[in-house]
């Protein structure tokens, strides 16, 4: 039973990965700014559920504790949540769903970063972990509604093979989901940008689309 | 019955789209930089495919000569091929297919376009066309093997809906693609950096993955 840190818990991203990540069998730390008020959303959240799932909550801190690290926290401000954890994370493999978005009038864009992408930046800024790349595609509205399979591909990308693999397996855990290692970490920029278009398919066609690989059969791998 | 004209048809993807689109039911001109060479191309496709189909052959400027116009070249040395045409397509549809990539040891990766992407740099080029972005993440051997339908979407993008909503019909037209409007000009970036993605995918799993959008009906549309 896998250890997985969440920092940023309470948002709704976080919220939405810590509930599945649980029922799939996961070990989850809700991490929060406010350690307060992260074990008070893991006790709703655990009641919520039935109780048959493991999620404890806490400070940012206390979930970069962990073997596997999610950063679920928006862009702008992530200096900070950063910071707040590059003591704590050591080696771990830290997953990066950070889209560098920024809007206008004419909705979502993707912003330029200067090292290439959101996970190249966090590699600098944590040279001892293992950072990979993972759910960026997965909206939180889909993670709320926990009535449905989140039946979507998520593309994991990461320079460490084995951190690549340990991540698609947590994202097989989530029923529906499927993990496709979908290269280095240099192209992350490229999958830190579908948000915008994902956004744009959505509102014209009314729904909350995902991204998924046609002809793509990972079974025998 | 529309007519296409194809800017560098004689390559694998041209052809390909020629192909595809022609048993779609469109009129299609298949150019070459060598006038020859495109009629050639062209009468050879025509045989393969049976008579059945409209496809002509000439040069880039007689293809240009089309209310769409497909620019499937590759990105080395585009300013040519758009230079041979720029006096030819006036309002057209513009239709690019082009990735900006570069390759290195490590593979393939998307370079940066000064105007954010090649479709945006497209625009400046020929202002008086209906720039839209589609066929980017099609791979020219699913194209070519016409056992199989296409079976994955393409999402097409651009400023100016009616030339989205044609460049959609088009795709349709094509068995088993779906065209999907996923966003304006200024997102293409996104789209033109997918390639390397499913190249890593296709390495990877070893298959020629295409991209689709899941949770997404477009049929009420």
């Amino acid at each position: 039973m896998v250890q997985v840190g969440i920092i940023g818990g309470t948002g709704a991203l976080g919220k939405g990965l810590a509930a599945r990540l649980a029922l799939g069998g996961a070990r989850v730390v809700l991490g929060s700014r406010d350690a307060e008020r992260g074990a008070g959303v893991a006790a709703d959240l655990c009641a919520e559920l039935g109780g048959q799932v493991s999620i404890d909550g806490g400070s940012n801190a206390d979930a970069a504790v962990s073997p596997i690290v999610i950063l679920a926290v928006p862009y702008d401000g992530i200096e900070a949540n950063v910071a707040a954890i590059a003591d704590h994370v050591g080696e771990a493999i830290v997953v990066s769903t950070v889209n560098p978005l920024a809007f206008d009038r004419r909705g979502p864009y993707p912003v330029g970063v200067e090292e290439g992408s959101v996970a190249e930046w966090l590699a600098t800024q944590l040279p001892a972990a293992r950072v990979v790349v993972a759910f960026n595609t997965v909206a939180s509205t889909v993670l709320a509604d926990r009535e449905q399979p989140v039946a979507e591909d998520v593309p994991v990308l990461g320079d460490d093979e084995a951190a690549v693999a340990e991540v698609i397996d947590l994202v097989d855990t989530v029923e529906g989901a499927r993990g496709v290692a979908a290269g280095a970490l240099r192209l992350a920029r490229v999958i830190e940008g579908l948000t915008p278009v994902l956004i744009s398919v959505n509102k014209r066609y009314r729904t909350h689309a995902g991204i998924a690989f046609s002809r793509l059969d990972t079974s025998g791998t």
